[in-house]
């Protein structure tokens, strides 16, 4: 099995984050080093390394994946301005946690290209 | 009904695009405007305009986006070397077609922050 990552150590509540958002399958945290003023990474419990790993029995928790950026970004207030969504994979995509996760960024206008 | 936008017009093929992957749920073209040597948009055929539009009945549509997503960077051969998914959402997302897309981004280190 995977090495236990940060974000595991974080859901067990091992590791201290600033937690916005809880529920049975997915738990949502403040990134520490923001990128913009709502800043929160939304991490499912069940670990999957990279979306490039996830086989067609994870599609149930990745649509639910995508519903509570959706719900946690109304939570935060920033569903009317507006909100990215970004989920990287691999060297060339910046992932630096193996522990599939969406950012979700808002509070100011995301600028062109998404890096 | 919402209007029919740009993606739906290239999904009937009334608008010309250069089409890598499609399927009876979606559909993926290069972005006109790329931002990265790989940069193909993933769009799902049934039209959500926002990812704060979608509900529970829509789990499994955005679950496969996401596979989808997957599947296309295979395919293009970005999978091993990495790549970013991005959904925008509303004004400051900088979403420009009300109709829930994803924009996949390879074939160069993508910086951080993500715009």
């Amino acid at each position: 099995m995977e090495e236990r990552t940060l974000f595991t150590k974080i859901i067990a509540g091992e590791v201290p984050a600033d937690i916005v958002y809880d529920d049975n399958d997915y738990c949502a945290f403040r990134d520490i080093h923001p990128a913009s003023p709502v800043h929160v990474l939304i991490v499912p419990k069940r670990v999957i390394p990279k979306i490039t790993d996830a086989g067609p029995e994870d599609k149930e928790i990745l649509g639910g994946l995508l519903l509570t950026a959706a719900k946690v970004a109304r939570q935060l207030g920033v569903d009317e301005s507006g909100f990215r969504c970004v989920i990287n994979c691999g060297k060339d995509g910046g992932q630096e946690v193996p522990h599939l996760h969406l950012h979700l960024l808002g509070g100011r206008l995301l600028g062109w290209p998404p890096g």
